[in-house]
């Protein structure tokens, strides 16, 4: 029941994320696949990539996008799971590998909502207990609770929307570029209590791609192999009709955190886990994902905040990078740049954002209601 | 490189497939999973199923219309590839079982593309050759060089909906239950020359499921368990924009068909090939399937067509259930619903269109413009 260490991830790219408007999705592809192709050291993908697995949830055309604009035509098939969509493909690939299916296969991660023509976090996928909601509106809907529960509150949130605004300004490939203050956060227009403008992720066009292979061939193309130590996917009820919900916390997450840490064997992974990407669409997604993934009890991330564990320099770095804060959310494109990002920093490639010491990175995609999640644990051999 | 034998289906179900006007897409899903359920002799899902794969295009709120109407909560994605999207989530579990990362997964395809608003095979994907164009007009494309090429015509076609129609009289789940005559078919409105009405599969909802398991745990579920000799995805040049296309074939079918008659061991698939289930999305995307797939020569299915090759008692029956032609095409459904039929052949359940020998058995689904393709080949132990 485990695919540990059987995987390799041998190449990485990341297209610019950003309001790409002289772009198209293709472009993007493009970017990011011929990125991870150098990485790997490939320079015949017809010869040496098996299979695509693509996640994209605004794609015009489908996966024909990915193999018309790479002109590789393998097998190819697009997973879905909503905002979790990046790292569910990213799962099926590995999977693919670990069957021996496949010996070689991409991943590729994009989408390109800016061209839909409506801004920011609008959509509108179902009603929250019948009326409808946006994402702002239903990832809102533990504030209340929490904050009562714990005693946290807009300033914890304000503290890490300025964390990531300052790790995404270390990113050459973030879209906002911009420190801010934390009075910047609590004095900006509001969008859905309590989240303000600087509590919201922005949404963004991009394309991420990583190159998985056989554990055992990953030398024939690098030196520095980063092994998948686990990579899992769960499901909660949704949170909106389930009775049993206490809106403390995103069941998804809690489960899929304890399938990862088993599957990766780890028991402590506050202590254990050296950088982590965690789903941040909003601050207090990041700050309950804090929990539900067992960085720390329930209830006690404010003292992390204001201590600032999760900082760059703290003790588990989380949203290195900026998270989907800085770089956006190209929806099926965060989980790969999230896998991007946990590369860069266990080969320490990460530049000006380089964690102090990186062996394990964990990367968290959460999407629907939020009903699904998915984790991908990687290390060094 | 191959999954063969190392998974089992262990259960099967079926919606009905029509104007589900009374029924919504959960109904649809209950109904084929807990048929599955019985027939795999699970009574108790949560601890049974370790996972699901579920496929749908149309789907209105995504997978969590899987997990909600089952109150299942396992590990939940949705693959897509077109219209083969089906047989692709099939694949997916298949590899999530080789890989040992899941026992027992559940597949669900369903679509309900009666409540989009729309009749008939009316979708516009894209342009073909920059024109607007509909499946029926782009799937028509190949009509006039492989009539021309190989002396084909309308009565050929018109031959494959008689028997497609006879068929689809004896599965109970069929939407369409109505003989046609050749005079029938070939006097019926014209949709998109050479395809009148009964060269068309209807659009209907429906929803199937099947259940894999590992093969060495199969027989702890029943006695005679269908094993997985091969499952593939293979993908093609857009044929629209590929200057090497000759439009007498689907590209995509003719790789993966090499492909999993590698995987399979076969290399006589007309002899050693009991039945097939392939996409008749219209009459001659059938008639191509037999070449592309390889059951005889490129340029010979009109020879086959006339003496009756692939009619019920022929040698190598094809559509034994009526195919798309009489179930109609809930997109997401249709290939699960091919594996559906191929495992009750292979376990002589199919009643009175049980083909006279089957232990080996093929199902086909192609997608996109096609640009892909899926095949699924089953087997007795």
């Amino acid at each position: 029941m485990s695919l540990k260490d059987k995987v390799a991830v041998i190449g990485a790219g990341c297209s610019k994320f950003a309001e790409n408007w002289t772009k198209n999705a293709e472009d993007m592809i493009v970017d990011a696949v011929f990125e991870a192709y150098a990485d790997a050291g490939i320079d015949d993908p017809d010869r040496q990539i098996d299979a695509i697995f693509c996640g994209s949830l605004y794609s015009a055309q489908g996966p024909v996008e990915v193999s018309e604009s790479l002109k590789l035509f393998k097998p190819l098939s697009s997973v879905y799971n909503y905002c979790a969509t990046g790292t569910e493909a990213f799962r099926v690939a590995c999977m693919a590998v670990a069957a021996g299916v496949h010996d070689t296969v991409l991943v590729v991660g994009y989408d390109k909502p800016k061209d839909r023509g409506v801004s920011g976090p609008s959509v509108s996928i179902r009603g929250v207990r019948d009326l409808p909601a946006t994402p702002a509106g239903w990832f809102a809907l533990c504030a209340k609770p929490y904050f009562k529960a714990f005693g946290a509150g807009r300033e914890h949130l304000a503290r890490i929307a300025v964390k990531n605004h300052a790790n995404g300004c270390l990113a050459p490939k973030s879209f906002l570029k911009k420190e801010i203050t934390i009075e910047d956060a609590l004095n900006a227009r509001m969008i859905s209590w309590p989240f303000g403008l600087y509590d919201c992720a922005a949404q963004t066009d991009g394309a991420a791609a990583v190159i998985v292979t056989r554990a055992s061939m990953a030398r024939t193309f690098r030196d520095d192999p980063v092994l998948v130590k686990a990579v899992v996917s769960a499901s909660a009820p949704n949170p909106h009709t389930d009775p049993d919900n206490d809106f403390l916390r995103w069941k998804a997450t809690e489960t899929a955190a304890a399938a990862a840490y088993r599957m990766a064997g780890i028991d402590d992974p506050f202590r254990q886990i050296d950088v982590a990407q965690v789903h941040d669409c909003f601050t207090l997604t990041e700050l309950l994902s804090y929990e539900d993934l067992g960085f720390c009890a329930k209830g006690a991330a404010k003292e992390h905040i204001e201590s600032g564990s999760f900082a760059l320099a703290g003790e588990l770095p989380v949203n290195s990078d900026g998270g989907l804060k800085s770089f956006g959310h190209p929806t099926g494109a965060t989980g790969v740049r999230m896998i991007v990002e946990n590369v860069l920093q266990l080969q320490g490639r990460a530049g000006a954002r380089q964690v102090a010491k990186a062996s394990l990175a964990l990367s968290h995609n959460i999407g629907g209601f939020p009903t699904g999640c998915a984790v991908a644990i990687l290390g060094m051999e």
